[in-house]
């Protein structure tokens, strides 16, 4: 079953032996993934109104911190760990994910191994890292802007190369400019966006402590 | 001259037309590299020892940011902007040095967009970078520590990606195994060894900075 099935995956010609087509529509994937992060984001929200001393900022961070989080362990975890998610012939979530996913990057049905490196590097230290800013942040540990900006500045230079190891290649893997807008460029463009903006703030907030500790020292001097 | 030669590359069907043989012996390659290299950090190690207040460990991580600087800026930056570098017919340097490293990793060669676009990222952005390192270190801004960390963490990232999607794709591109455990290897490791102990430092000097902020505004409150 599924077996020499036609894959709708850029190019055409792409080996992908024992292809299952996709099982649950597009609609219900993309409204699990909307669904399911809205109500971790609102959990998040309203449970960290409950911390004391924590500023908006600090929950919105927080909010950030669980949906990539939970994106990079859950979705992205499968995808590495499955290399034959495009063979699953019962209506797997995650699997349907990535046949979904690669409509907007064939590279990934196609197992291309910079695009399987990033995602490791993602799902295995950025992910568990990503839960662990919660705790930093709400617990004002002294190591909660570096932590922020190390795990920022691995999802800025993840996704730079992600899009430039594509153009190289000849930036053709989408299966139409639909999916390539939307899931390409679109999605992939909330981690340059976001994760900049993080790498700004925590880098503010490091060097005035530490220009402020220069400063003690001098005057101690 | 030298169209159709065969090259020393590994797999040996690679296709590399107008492939010329390499024109300056492995040890004047070797030899310039590790002398220029020496002489820069000699200057640097000498010169900053005229700043007052720097101490040696200070002065030591300025002497490998400069090296660490040119490699990227110098070397990097040739073969990313030179995917000819294999044809070339007179003796260049820099080309002779990436024929020389392709022995140890005929990605090099094969321009692989993995490689070049970690390379592209660590030229052109982290180079610049490593040498404002310089600056801040001489200067003692605010931002040392942080811009040291998070050049080292591109780095490691860089270098974990190398690895990795080498390992993905067979782990077979050296040409025997000295090529393999020197260059690839040995000659890599520094850029995971040297990177983790900045990145170490670098976090632990920030969290004693944030520390101590966060002691003072508890006090202040």
């Amino acid at each position: 079953m599924g077996d020499g099935e036609g894959h709708p995956y850029v190019p055409s010609d792409m080996k992908l032996p024992g292809f299952v087509p996709q099982l649950i529509p597009t609609s219900t994937i993309l409204g699990v993934y909307l669904g399911v992060s809205t109500l971790v984001v609102l959990v998040t929200w309203i449970g960290s109104g409950f911390i004391r001393k924590l500023s908006k900022s600090e929950r919105t961070l927080m909010c950030w911190w669980i949906f990539t989080g939970l994106t990079h362990m859950v979705l992205e975890g499968y995808f590495v760990f499955t290399p034959d998610f495009y063979k699953k012939t019962s209506p797997i979530y995650l699997a349907e994910v990535w046949k979904e996913y690669s409509k907007g990057d064939s590279r990934y049905a196609a197992r291309n191994s910079a695009v399987v490196s990033i995602e490791g590097v993602t799902a295995v230290l950025e992910g568990p890292f990503c839960l662990l800013c919660l705790y930093a942040i709400a617990a004002k540990k002294s190591y909660r802007h570096v932590l922020q900006l190390a795990i920022s500045l691995g999802q800025l230079y993840g996704t730079i190369v992600y899009f430039v190891t594509s153009y190289l290649d000849g930036d053709n893997f989408a299966t139409n400019s639909i999916y390539y807008y939307g899931y390409y460029v679109l999605a992939n463009s909330f981690w340059i966006v976001i994760p900049s903006a993080i790498l700004i703030h925590c880098w503010r907030k490091i060097c005035a402590a530490v220009g402020d500790q220069d400063q003690k020292k001098t005057k101690s001097l």
